[in-house]
């Protein structure tokens, strides 16, 4: 299935701490993919960045990006959100890092506030898969099936 | 660290049948990311997929891609392998599908194999992450921490 709305049977993914594999572009149009923490927060996906990084300088450019998220306990259960980067808000206490660290349990001293900043990407699309298939592709193979 | 060579320290991930976040450039210039397997083999990541699919409509366009794969007993460690498609081959009999099933501990009847490709990547980048650092960050934060 593929929408700008949460699919439901998905949901989960936004909420749980689990990792994105987040795809930006790089200037020269080559794709970059990393894991990243996320917090999905009012219709929003925020991470925590620093300005010092390539992924950064990405965004600047490209705003576009796409990231998937797999259910930790079935791989072939997955989330993909794409979107458009809204806003990038300096961090300088470093309060949002905080707040993520603690989604993730964790707890270290922020040693780079100066350069933390908030990505708040606005999605624009979901594709759910599961069982290793869109809705989409679920329904041509029973299609298939039954011919 | 990134080179263009395997990084030992993270060669397992190549190994191991984890799961690779592949992220592509859609004609519009907008990234996608999605799940899947893949093989190491002789230097090069192979995947089996469906010329029916986005992602080769994708490929045809723009051949550079990225993966992501994380380890999943540390998901602070992953390896992004950066590169380019070298060839599409048509898997008519499905038999390259079959032996990623056998690797990701699977075995089902292959419906598709009329589309069936298998799609070769040379990789021209790898980046490790430790700590959800690459190499590089972790010197810059030593040297912020004895400074």
């Amino acid at each position: 299935m593929s929408s700008a709305a949460v699919p439901e049977s998905h949901a989960d993914l936004l909420e749980k701490p689990y990792f994105g594999h987040l795809a930006t572009v790089q200037p020269s149009g080559a794709p970059m993919s990393s894991v990243m923490w996320y917090l999905w927060d009012a219709g929003r996906l925020k991470f925590t960045h620093t300005s010092a990084r390539q992924k950064f300088r990405n965004l600047e450019k490209e705003k576009r990006v796409a990231m998937s998220i797999r259910d930790e306990a079935n791989p072939y259960r997955f989330l993909e959100i794409r979107g458009e980067l809204e806003s990038v808000v300096p961090d300088p206490g470093g309060a949002f890092y905080k707040q993520l660290q603690k989604r993730y349990g964790m707890d270290f001293p922020v040693l780079d506030a100066d350069v933390r900043v908030i990505l708040t990407v606005r999605p624009t699309k979901f594709v759910a898969v599961d069982g290793g298939m869109t809705t989409k592709e679920r329904a041509e193979l029973q299609k298939k099936l039954s011919s």
